[in-house]
């Protein structure tokens, strides 16, 4: 058997179908957020401005938060040495889920390497804690609770996007005594769309099902205090369980849930994937717990944030450019081909000095290959009109297909 | 339906098994390491010395590595912003995968956010990539690896321990033209023996199967280089996939695969747990390719740390207290039960200042619970003699069987 010719193979697959990743080496510079150095190919340096990221409200460059870092590895060094329970366990991870768990007003929270280990594992352990759990999955949900969903390999029923009639058909359906749970996001992170959360508890509490929402793209974002979309829409203490992340709008990386102590403490005793995984190193506890402070305080970098994605958005569709319905801080284009959506954005990143990685399948389905635009609040005017601009004339140049301009 | 109550239920069951976890709240002092200071539930701190650390050479406090955090974090933040593919790849971690690449001597290699992630993802896209895959699979390999052999829902089999007759028993009953893979570790590391990498790969080129070797426990340890046993070995060029960690040996987080770049390249492409998760701080990337280089030139720090774990070993042995038959730096003491084996740790801790977490079910099998020591070249004669007279002392008070004493 030639395993090399099925490796490559695997490789060439991917590339027939145009989607074949190549990922940027980019250099980031504290301080001057979104505006990067790009390491070409051939190793030449160019200085490009980043549209795609999800360090949101840019606190990748917070001084608090970097200092935050600093202080801790001066006291105590880089890694943790060990799992939680191993000698893993330190201050700053006490300090952050307590910081945590206060931000959601639960009464515990867990962290987890990142918030796709935490959505996989607490998914696949809520079957086996609660026997006979039948999971009611939104569609559009993210690989990593899909995947912590068949791992647990109990009974789940998929309903359509944000569809409550869907949902509520299916909780009819169900045996009336099954432990069941809704697992849905807030901001669908690919559309940009905002689930209806009240809605979804309202079924919940008729049903006698549990709330699993993942904020990851909502955390520090939506709420006065930035504790997410649940928060915004005064429903959070309804909800049983909040996933979130520390590597997005936290600026850091590492994901967590929160909820009441018992749940709390069933996952940490019953989880294989938070037992047997070194702890995050604590200088990114620290810093994640300097920076969820420092959101909870500064509601208006999330007024800023909403603006500028407005204003993006409001220039896109005035020059007919197909956005995506978004609610959210997400503005999605619309490019419809793998091959497509590549070569504008590599057009973009090379003549324009624009990054925004193409969105391809099996990020998003084949047929809706999307550029994902994540304006932040240190994306100026100037920016956003050389970016529109620059999408102007190239739809212009490539002869792509327009909406009626918007005023 | 509670399910508050389910959720205490679940608590209760692993209470009521005398397995309950507790997490020592620890703040390591730069410098200091191995002592560290102990904060008790009631807020007082006390001094200890950590026995059971997975920074096995004291990474974590190396100038070096904490020097190269610093100057990442100055230069372009915290976070990396996204995943790999959306704007997520630096520098820094082009240069730590070149950096394991070289370690290795290999033609790629590819950073996850964890070790337990690598297994994990790899194993389960393996059989995705390699229609029709049988995975051989030793009995005690790590959580990690079996979640992802069983996640890809293939053909399996488990051989006894390092029981290559039973593997190849296995491998012989196999149909010959079937992909097949051979995983298993080198450190087996709650038990300290070695595996034959030897004898496996002579079975695996015998039977025209892959090899996928868990280096976790021996990467930076093993080796002239600190590339791990399969190095230390003289065979790690036949070796089809090495995984390693960065969060033991390298005193930092995060896990990798190294082998060909077709192989490296597929897992890339096709692995969820890779492609939907944010990638790791460039702080954290720059301080593990900082240690990586570290330990490759610093093989007496291999040395020292070998006489360390042969000197406890001995002492131990010399009052009768029942070690297993440990190979490796890992010294590890049958206690037997969960109960005894919380409570001798909890004595060790509250009288003696010795921090060695217990280790029960379902890290190791009921009924052979045990303490493991990791000592390191930062464990001083004095430590060790404390350690000895404290379990000693301990062992006379519960009236804990011993083996007669070797000398």
């Amino acid at each position: 058997m030639d395993y090399n010719a099925a490796f490559e193979a695997a490789v060439n697959a991917v590339r027939a179908e145009g989607r074949y990743r190549v990922f940027a080496n980019l250099k980031r510079h504290a301080g001057q957020f979104p505006r990067a150095t790009w390491i070409r190919e051939d190793g030449k340096e160019q200085d490009v401005t980043v549209w795609c990221s999800n360090d949101y409200l840019g606190q990748g460059q917070n001084p608090v938060v970097m200092q935050a870092m600093h202080e801790a590895i001066d006291a105590v060094g880089s890694g943790s040495g060990g799992t939680r329970n191993i000698s893993g366990t330190t201050f700053y991870h006490n300090q952050l889920e307590a910081e945590l768990a206060d931000l959601h007003h639960k009464q515990a929270a867990l962290v987890f390497t990142s918030g796709y280990v935490a959505n996989e594992a607490t998914l696949t352990t809520l079957y086996k804690i609660l026997p006979g759990l039948i999971i009611f999955s939104d569609e559009l949900n993210h690989a990593s609770m899909i995947q912590g969903i068949r791992n647990g390999r109990g009974e789940r029923y998929v309903f359509r996007h944000n569809d409550l009639d869907h949902l509520e058909e299916l909780l009819k359906a169900a045996p009336a005594d099954a432990p069941k749970l809704i697992a849905f996001e807030s901001v669908y992170s690919m559309d940009g769309d905002i689930s209806n959360v009240r809605g979804t508890v309202a079924l919940a509490k008729q049903y006698g099902a549990l709330t699993y929402i993942d904020e990851v793209h909502a955390v520090g974002l939506y709420g006065e205090r930035g504790a997410g979309v649940a928060e915004r829409d005064g429903i959070m203490g309804e909800i049983d369980i909040i996933e979130g992340t520390l590597g997005k709008a936290f600026g850091m990386m590492g994901g967590y849930i929160a909820g009441t102590s018992a749940m709390v403490d069933a996952i940490r005793l019953w989880a294989s994937g938070f037992i047997f995984t070194t702890s995050l190193p604590p200088a990114v506890m620290a810093g994640a717990a300097a920076s969820v402070k420092y959101l909870k305080e500064h509601n208006e970098k999330r007024i800023a944030h909403q603006e500028r994605a407005q204003s993006l958005l409001k220039k896109l569709r005035a020059v007919g450019i197909a956005t995506f319905p978004t609610e959210s801080h997400i503005v999605p284009v619309l490019v419809g081909n793998a091959k497509h959506c590549k070569m504008v954005s590599d057009m973009l990143l090379n003549d324009f000095g624009i990054y925004v990685q193409p969105i391809n399948y099996p990020t998003v389905p084949k047929g809706t290959e999307r550029l994902r635009f994540t304006p932040s609040p240190d994306h100026t005017d100037e920016m956003i009109d050389h970016l529109v601009a620059s999408m102007d004339k190239l739809w212009t140049m490539c002869n792509v297909a327009r909406l009626p301009a918007v005023a």
